[in-house]
């Protein structure tokens, strides 16, 4: 079976948790292809895990189901859902973690159907008893319609307005929410204003600050073999400014 | 081929000892699933290791293979053992690794002939020299009686007696030895009463003490979106007391 | 399909970089084996990735795809490689990732034709738009010289001469690059002498300092459930002396 299920949660690598919903998994759906997105999501952070998922997700193939697990609501009243979208599924609680990867879904369902959880349902571990059940329905093809009726998301992320750094990345560099610009463009943030969009890191010395459009297609802000976020005190929310110059680029 | 191996160790991250050990597996049995339950267990921590078994290896199919390789004893007088019980094997040193998972196990054998290990072993790596060899004959369906002769655990996991905290998570919940207890039960812990054991973490304010049945079936105690074994200075061993209160549940 | 693609890199377990790229490879290669090596090595640490290769890559079967990306020059000049060495394929960046793996290659290949990475790459995630691809074409049995021109290696790995360790791994154990010697030899290293090449651990008590022949072949050096790294205030680099004794052994 080429059935590919990925996995994003705050569970860390110490515990038996991410674990628990493998065996689940593999349990009800044999032979498929597992691949950890990542566990590092810091606690509660759905927005860390909004990022990671908005990095990865769009390179898997057609067909693939994202389950992602960072519930702060668990065993409350927030819904659990299946979202289609982009040809993709996404398994997860209602709280905004798909916004980034998924922001228009084709479909929306809740998960009510016995199939699609254990028989016994923990209060506190859904992630066990219900989104790895799910998913394992859906990667044996099951059709998400089948896992309950159709709703409409409510839970949101909440994603600050304007100009901003949206995600710090391990190299400290920052990826913000502002389109890939014209190589003339300036661009502004924590007092510092870095001239031109470049192509690459090596366009600047070490040690320098530099634009650039990243791998997600938006202007990225990192400084050559440093960290821009110590270099500036930026984090995720710091506003950023962008300025296309007449007459460049 | 549907085998699953899985694999938990105190290698850690960043060494290559766990890919040296997923190599000799997918030589000897190509096309096996192999699932990390964690790598992350504290050095030479055999009850962590333990407690991940516990929670992760009961949610895998029958036949599964679990590797555990936390071996402060490598080189030395302990034995290697294939221990079956619940329907899956166990591969890893006897030092009471797999106490929690198979307290009761249906057959332990010593492992000894030559197919069970490489042709040369090290005296300092038996994860990849003995364990995995062995992990991948099991998994190619090869019986556990003829890793060795028939044997009986001698190692075993110290466990404090009476009611306590066995386990604490990534999210500072405390995982309790105490079976799930009736609702109107209350539960006493440095020094604190919590009444009431709960259906979830929802079921108290933020930042309050909450008793429920976890996930593992046991009582535990949180904070809810906060640390019980920050608040609590708990840690594995903390004592805990708990008393059913006559008229109530 | 049976193929094996492992991966290194530098990117940590947070982001979502590591998913994309197997993302890459598997909308390529479905239901091909992905084993992780390590993404925990040091920001731009090419001798920490090339020390994890050496442990683990040897393992791996004959046909096994081991892709590499600690890539400090990625979009500048240095080369994209494919790598023929010891019956395996290694991918990444010409930067002496492969040094102590792949000392003396049978070919190299620069990474050029446009099956090797996708339509648009990057200049910042080579990871994922050439690495992962090519990858991904060799997995699936396109023969490496398909990739582009031969070619030799330029980037080396700075090594410093002489007797030295080479690597410290999770448990303080000082790993050299000496090769294993006869027992009667001793070992000097930061003003301490060790009297012997032992088999194991265990034939010291426990905090002693104690040298053997480690998994790698070469002299090891460690304390007894204890950390010879910090014991002895050494690390990468610290140089070793050797002394075989005449008349023992």
């Amino acid at each position: 079976m080429q059935a590919i299920v990925t996995l994003t949660s705050d569970f860390g690598d110490a515990d038996g948790y991410v674990g628990a919903m493998k065996g689940v998994i593999l349990s009800c759906a044999p032979g498929l292809t597992l691949v950890d997105i990542t566990h590092a999501v810091p606690r509660h952070d759905v927005a860390a895990a909004a990022n990671a998922l908005a990095d990865a997700a769009p390179w898997f193939p057609a067909g693939t189901v994202h389950v992602a697990v960072v519930d702060p609501g668990v065993g409350g009243t927030r819904a659990a859902v299946v979202v289609a979208a982009r040809g993709q599924l996404f398994v997860g609680p209602d709280n905004g973690i798909f916004d980034l990867v998924a922001p228009r879904p084709d479909a929306v369902y809740a998960i009510a159907e016995p199939d699609f959880h254990r028989a016994a349902v923990s209060a506190t571990f859904h992630g066990r008893d219900v989104f790895a059940a799910t998913a394992a329905q859906l990667a044996l093809g099951v059709r998400p319609a089948a896992a309950g009726p159709a709703t409409t998301l409510r839970g949101r992320l909440e994603l600050a307005a304007g100009n901003r750094v949206v995600h710090v990345d391990r190299f400290g560099n920052l990826v913000t929410n502002i389109a890939g610009a014209a190589a003339g463009a300036s661009v502004r943030i924590a007092g510092r204003a870095i001239a031109g969009v470049s192509r690459t890191y090596e366009s600047v010395a070490v040690g320098e600050l530099v634009a650039y459009v990243g791998s997600r297609g938006t202007i990225e802000i990192a400084v050559r073999e440093g960290s821009a976020a110590e270099l500036l005190g930026a984090s995720r929310g710091t506003s950023v400014e962008i300025d296309v110059e007449v007459g460049t680029a």
